[in-house]
């Protein structure tokens, strides 16, 4: 059975922007959802649902409309990972388009599994000028960043994917221009399998929130190995976001497990989400932070 | 109880290297103990037993005498976490005679966890031409590989270290020049919380071999889960090697838990480690896989 969970990023989502997040939500999910029907598999799902909202100029902080650090550069990290053990991810990216699409080219086409900075840029087949990445807001953005007295980096809306396709292959994809004024060369949780992107055969997770957090309670795992040892699904993402939370930081994950239960859970203001499988549909900006499944879902 | 264990890399140690490894090992075993000993904390321990090993020009691929990438660049990674949930890393970084010590300088002086690249090398006080960290040795083995004709990346004998200080607090650190003859941008497992390096109130990692392999299994982050759900330590082990071994790759760990037990499991041909603890001190290239551990520590 086909099943699709995407997420436009966890944080404080201003009613202005909901709507372009849910158009843009819907449009994504969509994309890999027709995929999936039409017997591709979960990684080119994700990848053209994240690629979708990277592409996406009015809302989301991945690909165009990152939001630069606080030198106004924009440096991109991405990762992807499908339950067959294979990975591939970038960090610190500023030349490439799509973060997601050059992660799954270190997945298919080179003997590593992680790639940053200049590197990285290197394996970029058609390198653009970081400038074509920053829009109208995101520049606005930084300006507004760089007026505030107390300058510490911002967290904003990571964008990520969880699908799963007619074999049950599971894939996971994960995309952000990271926190907003952060410091040149950061990295944060979104390319590190385990923390911000993880995919095994029982399930796939992908994060958004405070990546120093996500990254020192190595999130994604932490929650595939307690599901492993037979934690129920809701007692695992809570202690995965109580972790986050003892950091003093928030943040969401989505998660999809092979018995095709999908799931938002998030302790962040607000959580931008849609998901699709036989018989569910839902597109929308959480305003309170909380758990979400569907239900009624065929195994 | 002090109780320190590092190790010196896993992989094919060559006999005629052998002496200098076990001396390095000594040395950097016991200026880390010494600060044990002197009531110091678990912290200083590992990033004077690390940096230790970076300065070591004879032996050892971390720092000085770090294998260089394809290009003929030593591109260094390096991280350290302590029980108390702090930690920092940096990837890719070129200008630091001490990878080790800028991964500190991350955990203590930035607001965030992971720099990459240049912007990791922005943060080195002294910044140093990267010609300096190439040695004779090192030269010489890239221009074996170089020679050959099948030229994979190769693995070699990353660094780490993690104590235990008699506050019961735990640090793991690990340095490496990642593999000879790597794509240049290519960041290993050591920099990466919960793959390479890790540690938390019961349990402190540090990880040498395959990087690939040990990120896509998460595996320092894997066994720490595995002992807290209440596996014995010789099985979480060995299911980090059979992970490891899944993906035709090998390496080792070491592994310092709360009640001063210090175990050193690989699966490559040999691994270089030493440990020191009230009544054991070994310094070693063992040439048999296998597991290692101390006994008759007082709890």
């Amino acid at each position: 059975m086909p099943a699709i969970v995407i997420h436009g990023g966890a944080g404080r989502i201003r009613e202005e922007y909901r709507h372009a997040y849910r158009q843009g939500l819907e449009r994504a999910r969509d994309v890999g959802y027709r995929l999936l029907q039409s017997g591709e598999g979960a990684v080119p799902a994700v990848l053209e649902a994240v690629s979708t909202m990277e592409d996406d100029p009015e809302a989301f902080n991945a690909g165009t409309g990152g939001s630069p650090n606080r030198d106004g550069v924009v440096e991109c990290d991405a990762a992807i990972m499908a339950s067959d053990g294979s990975s591939g991810a970038v960090a610190a990216v500023t030349r490439a388009r799509n973060p997601v699409l050059l992660a799954d080219l270190v997945r298919t086409s080179t003997p590593h599994a992680l790639f940053a900075g200049a590197g990285a840029d290197a394996l970029v087949r058609d390198p653009i000028e970081n400038e074509a990445l920053l829009t109208t807001r995101s520049r606005a953005a930084l300006e507004r960043w760089r007026q505030e007295r107390e300058s510490r980096p911002q967290t904003s809306a990571t964008v990520g994917a969880v699908a799963m396709d007619d074999h049950g292959t599971i894939a996971a994809a994960t995309s952000t221009g990271g926190v907003l004024g952060k410091w040149p060369g950061r990295v944060g949780d979104s390319p590190l399998i385990g923390a911000g992107t993880y995919a095994d055969q029982s399930v796939g997770v992908s994060c958004t929130g405070t990546g120093e957090a996500f990254i020192r309670a190595v999130i994604a795992k932490g929650l595939a190995e307690r599901l492993k040892n037979g934690a129920g699904l809701e007692d695992a993402l809570r202690t995965a976001l109580d972790e986050v939370a003892a950091q003093r930081a928030d943040g969401g994950l989505i998660v999809l497990t092979q018995d095709n239960r999908l799931t938002v859970a998030f302790n962040s203001p607000n959580m931008a989400y849609a998901w699709r499988a036989p018989g569910a549909a839902e597109a929308a900006v959480a305003l309170e932070p909380g758990l979400l499944t569907t239900s009624g879902l065929a195994n």
